[in-house]
C-alpha cells in the first residue's frame, strides 16, 4: 500500500468549491500539508479550485491516479467508485461517513462497495476515515490542517478514527505516518501492518482498535512485527456501554476483554490504557533502550520526591537498586557529615553546600550508568524559569556529556517547575534520555520498557490453528454427564469412573464395580445446577444407602429415566476442585478457562484464559496464575495436587478446542485433583447450531 | 498561626551575604515575592545585605518580631532558638536540614529544640522545612525564588516537603498559601488545619502527608473542616520501599495503608493517587459544582472519543444519561437523515452540514444543562492553532453564553490539538467549568466530584475514643482458647460452649453436657496453628470417640496437661467461618478486621478493616464490603445467616477495643455463622507489654 502513503497521482473527488475558515476542504489542507505529486480534481462544474485545474469528468483525466479519495454523499459513493475502478484505480479512501456506522441501509451500501472492489481486485480504505496522513512526503487525505512536523517522528499510527490524528499532540505525540482505517470495510489492521512492518520509516506503530476481526491472523502478524518494532495497542470499548457504542461507531464487535486482554499479553503487545498513557510509552519507545531489569538508580532533589517515586516503581514491580559505591565514594563525602546517602540518593543538602546541584546530578547519574547493579535510572529535576536558578536548568550538554550512547540503560527524566518546557527541549535531541512532567509518568515508562524487555524473550509460537484430528461434531447441541465425560476420555482427559443408571439393581452393581465410597447424580437437561438443589448424593459406602439414595433422587427428580436420563453412579474422589473449560471467542476463537472450582467458583472469580491450543509451559503457568494456586501445591500442609497431569490435561483440552471449531462452550466442574492425578467428575459441551 | 502567613514583622537569622545565581538567599526571595512588612536580618557582621540593614545581635532589633526563620548550622539552631525566646518571638520556623531527618544527634537536637519550645510556650514549624508562603501578602520564608500569582487560588497546601510549592504548578496548579511541615517535631497537620478552617483566602485544602501521628485528632478535625473545604489528601510511602524511606526522610512512622485508606474514606476525605491527579482534583472542587448523580450527558466530536469516555466514565462508576428530547428535536433534525443521536451525542456529521460546529456545541451542552435526568456534562473539543479552524476554536464567549450559573451542574471539557491551551484559557475565568487535556483526567475529575457528594452524605461522627467501661488488662500477655473465649462472652460476643479437659474422664462428661457432635482441639501455646498440625478432631458422636481422641491427640501433642494446657471440648457448630479480629494501628489505634474466615483466610484476603468503635450500620457496611458477604446471604440456596448478630458482635469486638487501648491484637478465627447466630470457636489475644 504505499501508493496510499506516497502516490504518484491522486484524484480528489467531492472537493468542494468552498475554502477557507470552515470549508474542510481536502484539497486546501493537501496543499497546505506541502504535497509535491500529481493533485487531479473531479468537479460537476469545470473550472479551477485553489488554482487546480477541475475535470468534469474521472475519464478526461490524462493518466490513472495510484489512488482516490472520495468524499462525495454516500448515496453517490458506489457509482463514483465504479467510475474509479473502470479507470483502472486499484485504491480507494473513502472518506463519506453514514455506511455500517449509521443505518441498515448504510450496511447494505458498504457491503455493495466491498464487492464492487473485489469484483476489480481493488482495495478501500474506510468508509467513514480521514484517510492518510504522511509527515515524509506532505501528503495527506484529512479534511484538517494538519501540522507538519519538520522532522516527522518514525511512529506510525492505525486507527479507527481521525480524531487521535486530529490531535495527535494530546494523544501520541510526534507522529510520521498515520492511517485511519474508518469501518475496516475491506482493508484491516493486518493488511496496514504487513505494509508498516516493511517501511524502513516506521519503527514503531501505535494501535487504537474498537473492534478486531481475524484475531489470529492479527496476533500473527503483529507478534512477528513486534520483536523488530514495538507495536502498543490502545483498545477501547473496554467497558460494556464502550463497547456498545463501538458496535454503533464502526460497526466493530467488541470481544471479552478479559480474553483480549489475556492475547495482546500473550502474543507480547505493549498495551495502554488511557492517551496519556498512549504518548508516554510511544516516547519511550522511540527515545530509551529497553529495561533489563528490575533495579532502578533515583536521583532526587527532595526526599519527598524520592518516596513519591518509590511508590511509583512499587506500582510498577520495579525496586531501588543499592547505591553504588562510586556514589558513595564521589558525591558523599561533599556533603554535610550527617547525611549519608541511600537509594534514592538525595542530593540537595550536598548541592547547598558545594552550589552546584548540576554537578552533583551528573555525578550520580554516571554513577549509576556505570554501575552493574543498576538497570535503569529515574532522575527528578528541578526547572524554574527563575533567572536566579539558571545554573539548576539542566542544558542540552548536561545531558550529552553524560554519554548515555556508551551504556545500554534507559534514563527517565521527571522535570518539575515553570521551566519545565525548556528542559524538556534541551532533552528532547539526546537519545537515551526520555522527559516527563510526573514522577509517576516517569515511572511507568520504565515499566513498559521492562515488560517489553520480559515480553520479547518469549519463544515463538503458532497463531494459526491447526488441528491433529479433525472428527465430525456430534449431532446433538447438547452432551451432558457421562456421555460428555466419554466425549472428554477419547481426548486423553481423564475422567472419574461412572455409570448411568435407570434403576435402583444398576446402580448397586455400577457401585460394586467402582469402588466405595461412591456419589449418586441426577443426569437430567432440567438438573444443571442438580446440586444446589439436592440432586446430589455423597459419600454412600454401602449398596442398601446406594439403593436408598436412587430412590430418593428419582422421586426428587420427578423424570422417567431411560436413555440419557438417570441417575450417574461415579466413584467418589477427594481432593481439589477446579473448574475447566472452553470458550468460542467471537475475535479469537477457542479459548482455555482454568479456575477454581466447585460450588464457590462464581463467588471467587479466579479464573485464567488463554487462547488453545497451549503447550506444557503455558499451562503451567495458567495454573500458576491462579490465585487459589497454593491450594494445589500442599497449601498449609496439605499434599500437593499432581501438577503435572493437571497442565497434560489442560493441554489435551486445548487440543480438543481446536479440533472442534463448532463447539461453543465446554465446562468440565468438578475436575477433582488429588496427588495421583486429576479426573473430570462432571461435564457440560455446548454445540453451535447452523 | 495568622503570625505565620501574615507576620507584622519577620527576623531573618542565617542570611548569607551572597546573593543572586545559585545564591538560595532567603531575604532576596522575599524581598523578589513582594513582601512589604518589617523585615530584620541578623548575621555577625554588622552592614548590609541587598540594601538591608543587618544587626550583628538578635536583642539589637527594636521590637519583637512575630517570627523568625532560623538558616543556621544545624549546631547553632538551639542557642540561637533559645535567644529568640529569650527575646520574646513565639514563632521560629527552622529550615536548617539535619535533625530527625539525619542522624541520632539531629534526633536528639530536635528534641532538645521541642523541649526549649514547650518551656516558652513558642511553637516551631519544621526543622527540615521551606516555611511558608502566602501569595496574597508576598510573604515566603523559601529560599527558592517562587513565581507569584497576581490572583491567588483560594487553595492551601500543607506539605512535608518544599518541593510541592516549588514546583506548584507541576503538582497543584495555583495555590494561594503554603507551608511545609517538615519534620513536623512541634507543629502538625492538624494546627494548620485549624488555622485553615478559619482563614478566608482558603476554600480548598490539599495535604501532602507522609506520615501522620495523633490519627484521631486528625480525623476529627479534616472530618468537620471537609464538610466546608475540601481536603485532598496526597498520601506518599504508600509502597513498603516508601514507607521505609518516609521513616528516614521526616521521621514519620508510616502505619499500614490499607487502614489509612479506610481511615480516610470514613471520614469523606478526597484521596489521590499522584501529582496529575493531585492537580486535576483541586482544579475540579476549584472550579465546579459537585456532580449529585451518576447520568453524564456526553459531546464530542468523534464517536471514537465518546467511546473513550465511556470506558473512562466506567472506570469512574459513572454513565451516560438518557438523551435529552430537547437535543433530539434541536440538534438532530439539522444532521443526515441517517445520523440517528445517541449519548455521546457525536455532532460532527452534523457540523459538517451545518458549518457550524460550535453552536450545535452550544445546543448540545444547553440540552443537556435543562435536563434533569443529567447530572454532570463531558464535553470533547477539538482545539487546532490553524487559522482555516478559527472556527471551532471555543472563545470565552462560548463558555459564558452557557450561563453555567443557572444549574448546578459540573461541565468538564477535554482539550485536544495543538490549540488546547488557547481554548483552556478561555474557559479558565469561567465558572462550572474546567478543561482538561484528556478524557480519562476529564472524567476522573467528574469521579472526584462525585465521591465527594456521596462522602458529604454520612453522618457526623465522634473520632475521639470514649471506653464505656474501663477494666484493667489481664496480666498474661497471651490469652488462648477457652480462656480467650470468656474474655470475649463478658464484652457480650457469643461464643461457644466448651471446656478445658486434662483427662479423657473430664473429656467425656464435658461432651455429655454439651451436647453430640463435639470436637476435640489442643490448647496450648506451642498449638497455635492445630488444625494444620492434625490437632483438631471433628465430628465425634459418642463417648468412646471422645474418649479416643482425647488419647490420640494427648499423644500427639507430648505435653503434660495442667492449667491452661490441655484438651477443649466444644459443641460442633457447622455455618460459615469468618474471621473477625482487633489490631492496634500506630496511627489511629484500635482497628477493628473482618473477613473469609477458615483455613483459607490468608488464601483469598478477603478482610475488610475499619477503626474501631463500629455502631451497627457500620458494622453491616463492612460485612457487606466483603467479596465472601453472598455466602452469608443465601448462597446458591444455603440459608442466609443471622447478620443481625454478626453486625452487633463486630460492635461489641469494637467496643471491647476501645475499652482495652492496650490490647495489640486479637483474633477470632473462626467465628461460627449460622442461620440461628454466630459464635466464637476460638480466639487469641495479644496484650502489650510495657
Amino acid at each position: 500500500m504505499q501508493e496510499v502513503f506516497d502516490p504518484k497521482a491522486v484524484v480528489l473527488i467531492g472537493v468542494s468549491r468552498q475554502t477557507g475558515v470552515g470549508a474542510y476542504n481536502g484539497l486546501e489542507m493537501l496543499q497546505r500539508f506541502g504535497y509535491r505529486g500529481a493533485v487531479y480534481v473531479v468537479h460537476p462544474h469545470a473550472g479551477e479550485i485553489l488554482g487546480q485545474k477541475v475535470y468534469q469528468r474521472l475519464a478526461d483525466i490524462p493518466e490513472v491516479p495510484d489512488l482516490a479519495v472520495i468524499a462525495v454523499g454516500r448515496d453517490r459513493v458506489l457509482p463514483v467508485a465504479e467510475e474509479c475502478f473502470a479507470k483502472g484505480i486499484r485504491w480507494l479512501i473513502i472518506i463519506t461517513q453514514g455506511f455500517a456506522d449509521a443505518d441498515r441501509e448504510g450496511k447494505r451500501l458498504q457491503e455493495a462497495l466491498v464487492t464492487a472492489a473485489r469484483h476489480c481486485q481493488a482495495r478501500i480504505i474506510g468508509p467513514n476515515t480521514m484517510g492518510v496522513m504522511n509527515a515524509f512526503n506532505g501528503f495527506t487525505t484529512a479534511f484538517v490542517d494538519l501540522p507538519r512536523s519538520p522532522d516527522p517522528a518514525p511512529v506510525s499510527l492505525v486507527a479507527q478514527s481521525g480524531a487521535l490524528q486530529v490531535g495527535s499532540e494530546s494523544f501520541l505525540g510526534p507522529l510520521g505516518k498515520a492511517v485511519d482505517i474508518g469501518n475496516a470495510a475491506d482493508l484491516g489492521f493486518v493488511e496496514v501492518l504487513e505494509y508498516l512492518e516493511q517501511d524502513p520509516q516506521t519503527r514503531i506503530i501505535a494501535l487504537h482498535i474498537e473492534g478486531l476481526i481475524q484475531g489470529r491472523r492479527f496476533l500473527e502478524t503483529a507478534d512477528r512485527i513486534n520483536r523488530s518494532k514495538p507495536v502498543v495497542i490502545f483498545k477501547t470499548g473496554v467497558s460494556a456501554s464502550g463497547a456498545q457504542a463501538a458496535l454503533s461507531h464502526t460497526g466493530s464487535m467488541v470481544g471479552e476483554d478479559q480474553i483480549f486482554s489475556a492475547a495482546v499479553a500473550r502474543a507480547g503487545l505493549s498495551r495502554v490504557h488511557s492517551a496519556l498513557d498512549l504518548q508516554d510509552t510511544l516516547q519511550a519507545f522511540r527515545k530509551l533502550p529497553l529495561l533489563r531489569g528490575r533495579r532502578i538508580g533515583i536521583a532526587t532533589p527532595s526526599g519527598a520526591l524520592g518516596i513519591i517515586a518509590l511508590d511509583a516503581l512499587s506500582r510498577e514491580d520495579l525496586v531501588s537498586g543499592p547505591l553504588p559505591e562510586n556514589i558513595r565514594n564521589i558525591v558523599q563525602p561533599q556533603g554535610p557529615y550527617w547525611h549519608i546517602l541511600h537509594n534514592p540518593v538525595d542530593l540537595w543538602p550536598i548541592g547547598m553546600l558545594t552550589g552546584d546541584y548540576l554537578k552533583l546530578a551528573q555525578q550520580t547519574l554516571s554513577g549509576f550508568l556505570a554501575d552493574p547493579n543498576i538497570d535503569g535510572i529515574i532522575c527528578m529535576l528541578p526547572a524554574l524559569s527563575s533567572p536566579l536558578h539558571s545554573n539548576i536548568i539542566a542544558s542540552p550538554a548536561f545531558f550529552a556529556d553524560l554519554h548515555l550512547e556508551r551504556f545500554n540503560k534507559p534514563l527517565v527524566v521527571s522535570l518539575y517547575g515553570d521551566g519545565r518546557e525548556v528542559v524538556r527541549r534541551n532533552l528532547d535531541p539526546v537519545p537515551g534520555v526520555a522527559g516527563y512532567f510526573s514522577v509517576e509518568q516517569a515511572a511507568h515508562a520504565l515499566g513498559q520498557l521492562y515488560r517489553r524487555y520480559q515480553a520479547l524473550k518469549r519463544p515463538t509460537e503458532s497463531w494459526r490453528l491447526v488441528a491433529k484430528t479433525n472428527p465430525p461434531a456430534p449431532t446433538e447441541p447438547l452432551l451432558l454427564g457421562q456421555a460428555a465425560l466419554e466425549f472428554l476420555a477419547a481426548y486423553q482427559i481423564p475422567v472419574v469412573s461412572g455409570r448411568l443408571t435407570h434403576t435402583p439393581e444398576e446402580a448397586a452393581a455400577a457401585a460394586a464395580s467402582s469402588g466405595y465410597p461412591v456419589v449418586l447424580k441426577i443426569i437430567a437437561p432440567e438438573w444443571l445446577h442438580k446440586s444446589d438443589r439436592g440432586g446430589v448424593i455423597l459419600n454412600l459406602m454401602t449398596e442398601e444407602a446406594v439403593r436408598a439414595g436412587f430412590e430418593r433422587l428419582q422421586y426428587l427428580s420427578a423424570l422417567p429415566f431411560s436413555g440419557p436420563v438417570g441417575i450417574l453412579v461415579q466413584k467418589q474422589l477427594s481432593g481439589r476442585e477446579l473448574l475447566l473449560g472452553i470458550k468460542a471467542d467471537s475475535t479469537f476463537g477457542p479459548v482455555i478457562v482454568a479456575g477454581y472450582g466447585g460450588v464457590h467458583t462464581e463467588l471467587w472469580g479466579d479464573v485464567v484464559k488463554t487462547l488453545a491450543p497451549v503447550n506444557l509451559a503455558q499451562a503451567r503457568e495458567m495454573l500458576a496464575s491462579l490465585r487459589s494456586y497454593p491450594l494445589l501445591t500442599g497449601y498449609r500442609g496439605a499434599p500437593p495436587a499432581a501438577i503435572d497431569e493437571l497442565a497434560q490435561t489442560l493441554v489435551h483440552l486445548s487440543n480438543l478446542a481446536v479440533a472442534h471449531p463448532t463447539l461453543r462452550e465446554l465446562d468440565i466442574n468438578p475436575l477433582m485433583a488429588t496427588p495421583e492425578g486429576c479426573w473430570a467428575v462432571d461435564a457440560r459441551l455446548v454445540w453451535r447450531q447452523n
